[in-house]
């Protein structure tokens, strides 16, 4: 039988119709069943449908019995509705086997849902932007998807980049960096996490999870190293970071440095990071607002082994 | 004897050096003594000076004895030495008389005073965006700094803006947008806020005060309608706002609309928020990245007083 995936738009307005139609057919070119909610074109404003709209769609979307409900988009609109989503309908349809899936916007869905159920989301694609992209999708992601949605992915890993900057970059002697690249494992640790300017701006509310002993994971795009900062500051100094064990740097992208920026950058901040926390930092996971992009569970336990450049995250078989 | 004003400079690198020396300038010519901190052009990659310099360009304007410590520019650059500013050395510097003013990432500094100490700083100008101004310094601002220096100032006001916001954009009838203006004061109520995206970080942080029944007011610069209205959300669902008898929309500019926000606006936010709060929201506050900007004394103890399109800040003599 064919896998069934639900489309729907929860966030801002389907602008790119070109790159919404490239999924659908990608999709359906691959095997699925491809089911599109009433609404997922649907335009106010900025918006996939007022508020109203938007959560009806998030609620059509947890009764439709598909295996997946995947994104339209990304963009803005999730925040204003997290007090009205019916997270318990959710977290009964992705107890009854359904992969809620997406990225960027939608970490604040998937944040509120772990907080409020505990519920076992996806970082992962979204329609338009991955299935849909202009030049076809990309190969990894869709491989990853595959693992996902027939049950057979048990984990995933990336290259660290090199030279590691978790060594060079705070200017340790080669003994040391040897010492920190020396293999290791973490064990039935939460991986969380996403976009995070969305994740900052859940601190304080009710809609961030209090994950401790976690792996946190982070992206964004659009925002420059001293922006990326003064939220990590947040989470930081909001005491989040001290009770992870480690702090994973996915990509960021399309910022743009200025000449004043004088050397200040991204391996800054990261650098920043590493003398503020005990957790591990590591860097160049493959997620983000780019194509190559792995799924990863958001909520679930996994574990983390470390050997020389060798990163790997390991959750077994999850359905 | 000459009032006496230290400039130092706790955050961004001074760039526009011109408008550095046309402030120091222009201070003088007002009759005041200007002591410049030895760190107070310091480089380091984009900040002025590395953390432990800004620190201590910090603690010698505590110590300084001057009436008046004024940034020299905001920028960037408090939010990651908020852990080891000695609060305790500027409270008492405030406590004998000195008054500390500035705007835009200086609102991270007035925050985590008020949080520690309960001293009240004032949202005012910034020597080089204001008193260096290219065209010459604002009158208003120059007179509200001098009210503030000689202790002559007994509050500020503001028009309304007219339409009031607060009436149309939520579509009532006229009897109920007349009843709205109706004249009401709001008496005793701590005033305190500032830059938004400030505000927004601290959340959930030790750095960001408790305020209750307190009149908060906000600004921002280059931030889109749809990213204000996620950082007010964040106060919002942080239960922040509800404890609010006020919120005060001051300046919000430089950002631009774009063809897909269809009709999505600041005043989109503005209503969204008159819909989430029993607050009063009042906008047009001349406060922010402006050049017109009044004096606001953050911390203390004010009264609103409203009366048609009349809005006023009732402090009294505050030294």
């Amino acid at each position: 039988m064919k896998k069934h995936i639900y489309i729907y738009s929860p966030s801002s307005a389907v602008r790119d119709k070109a790159a919404f139609k490239r999924g659908l057919k990608r999709l359906k070119t691959l095997g699925y069943e491809v089911e599109v909610d009433e609404a997922a074109l649907a335009t106010h404003q900025r918006f996939a449908g007022d508020d109203e709209v938007r959560l009806a769609a998030i609620h059509r979307a947890a009764s439709s019995g598909a295996d997946v409900a995947l994104i339209s988009r990304g963009g803005y609109g999730l925040t204003r509705i997290l007090p009205a989503i019916d997270y318990k309908a959710v977290a009964k349809a992705i107890a009854g086997g359904m992969q809620f899936v997406g990225f960027s916007d939608f970490t604040a869905f998937q944040m509120a849902l772990l907080a409020k159920t505990g519920a076992v989301t996806w970082a992962g694609p979204s329609l338009g932007e991955d299935f849909g992209a202009d030049g076809g999708a990309d190969d990894i992601m869709e491989a990853c998807f595959d693992d996902l949605i027939t049950g057979q992915g048990e984990g995933s890993g990336w290259k660290l980049p090199k030279p590691a900057i978790n060594s060079i970059a705070v200017g340790l002697d080669s003994a040391s960096a040897t010492a920190i690249n020396a293999a290791y494992s973490i064990n039935n640790a939460v991986l969380w996490g996403g976009n995070l300017a969305m994740l900052a701006s859940l601190v304080g509310t009710p809609y961030l999870p209090a994950v401790k002993d976690g792996i946190l994971f982070i992206e964004d795009v659009g925002e420059h190293p001293y922006r990326i900062e003064r939220m990590l500051a947040q989470l930081l100094q909001a005491g989040i970071l001290s009770q992870q064990k480690a702090i994973i740097f996915g990509q960021f992208s399309r910022y743009k440095l200025v000449p004043h920026d004088k050397g200040y950058k991204l391996a800054s901040v990261v650098s920043w990071m590493q003398t503020q926390v005990s957790a591990k930092v590591l860097t160049g996971l493959p997620f983000g607002h780019v194509a190559t992009k792995v799924l990863l569970p958001v909520g679930q336990s996994v574990t983390l082994a470390v050997e020389g450049r060798d990163a790997f995250f390991l959750w077994g078989h999850l359905h």
